[in-house]
């Protein structure tokens, strides 16, 4: 298939003997243009590979995980291709949207609002649960059955949602330092009203903890690898991973948390750990 | 020892089981505060290690290495300390020295100025050949007899000219798209006037080209490794290895060049051959 004239190359390098694309195109969900970054391994050049997609967390962009995370040199190793959303709409500009690090730019949520004037781009659910996924696997030598899902701290809590919502279409799962449960941490608390509204039912579809207590069985659900620095910053307050662990335990869900002495929130972590997660994919995807 | 009342702690993150950290300090060279980035892999928890200094290029600081090249896992795999100064003065300001980013600010082409008002603060040569070494081995657990140099394009530049003045002291070398020749291209014809006057003879001991044509003997030199990508943009105006190639050849130095079909000239590129690199240093500093 040709590629869609809104589907522009803005850079590409060499990296690892495949290469690191930046994209932008103009999205049909968020209606307005946005921007990912696609790690292509040395396999693709002759074969359909597996794709793990990446979802970064508050400030972060698309640029973020593949400058930051040193997975290109893993992914090169086992034939994986790395999509890495940005983490809002970017393309328009909305009143007030720039004016806190944890609302607005950059601070999506993974979740497809229902306020004006957020309900008309900020839907990054629907960008990132299938519309991307969908244009990169009939643009790039992508299989489209075997794609895995995991985020970091706001993008961990996208990939878990995301994750659970759609067990067919993401085939393994993992997460790093992420939000769990945002109807009961301050970053959750003042996003999911602004975006859904003040109906405290609304938010459950995007809090993994309320997913997980209400999961009717979990046959076939792929097993789910998180790591979680216990020196982070926002552990205690924003994250509190033993929340989403309970329910996992309750829903009898295959879930190993790591806890990792000294490590924090950055990608100090991230990088550290990247491996063991990517490691982890490829065994989901039948690699 | 105890730490000298000058070497303040600016942050740590745990890494790969090791701690990069990020000092400031009143250096006596450049006659103002320094910063620089020092990985301790796990290893030296227990006993003295190796250390690698690597010099970055130009726009860079002390952080870009940590945070780009992915070099702590190899680090904490190798037990090496990994040393990553700024690139130029920063606690001072000089009359146009951010006008341009290849003059000044973040480029102070690891030479000693003689020209003012440069010559006060920019002896990056005695910060990075002599004091900072000395302070890191003097208040870290690190073997002051197993320092190896490296570095990237500007800091390629630095490290194979100190290196190569600086037998004894840094026993191993290596250089990632060095600028190898800088009085024969363009970012050296306009640096080295400004800090070093008229002269040409002058600039010629800041030319590693040079330096390598004068060696009288090979004897006891380290082996050295020299990675260049093809594609890199600033391979045939500015940095021109063939010059230095035909130099060591006509010398008789043991050099390994490496040319990279398709790679640019960024950390896309080094983050790609790190691990050579740092395996070549443990070899040369006896690990």
């Amino acid at each position: 298939m040709s590629a869609p004239e809104n589907l522009i190359l803005s850079n590409r390098f060499r990296c690892f003997d495949g290469w690191q694309h930046f994209y932008r195109h103009a999205a049909r969900a968020t209606a307005c243009e946005m921007r990912f970054g696609l790690y292509l391994p040395p396999q693709a050049e002759h074969e359909r590979v597996p794709l793990v997609i990446y979802l970064a967390g508050l400030t972060c962009n698309e640029e973020t995980f593949p400058i930051k995370a040193g997975a290109q040199r893993v992914a090169a190793e086992l034939g994986l291709a790395l999509l890495s959303p940005d983490t809002s709409p970017r393309g328009v500009r909305l009143p007030g949207d720039d004016e806190a690090y944890d609302f607005g730019l950059s601070a999506g949520f993974y979740l497809d609002a229902t306020e004006a004037p957020w309900s008309a781009h900020y839907r990054m659910y629907s960008y990132v649960a299938r519309e991307l996924p969908d244009l990169v696997t009939s643009q790039f030598p992508v299989d489209g059955e075997r794609i895995g899902l995991m985020g970091h701290s706001m993008g961990g809590h996208g990939a878990l949602t995301i994750g659970l919502k759609n067990p067919g279409r993401f085939r393994s799962l993992s997460a790093l330092a992420p939000i769990v449960a945002p109807t009961r941490c301050p970053w959750g608390q003042k996003a999911l009203p602004r975006y859904l509204g003040p109906d405290a039912d609304t938010w459950r579809q995007y809090d993994a903890t309320e997913l997980m207590s209400d999961l009717g069985s979990v046959a076939g659900r792929p097993p789910l690898l998180v790591d979680q620095g216990l020196d982070d910053e926002f552990l205690v307050n924003q994250l509190r991973p033993e929340l989403f662990e309970a329910a996992a335990r309750g829903a009898g869900y295959p879930l190993v948390l790591r806890r990792h002495e000294g490590y924090g929130h950055g990608y100090w972590f991230v990088s550290s750990v990247i491996e063991d997660h990517l490691r982890h994919h490829a065994e989901g995807l039948g690699l």
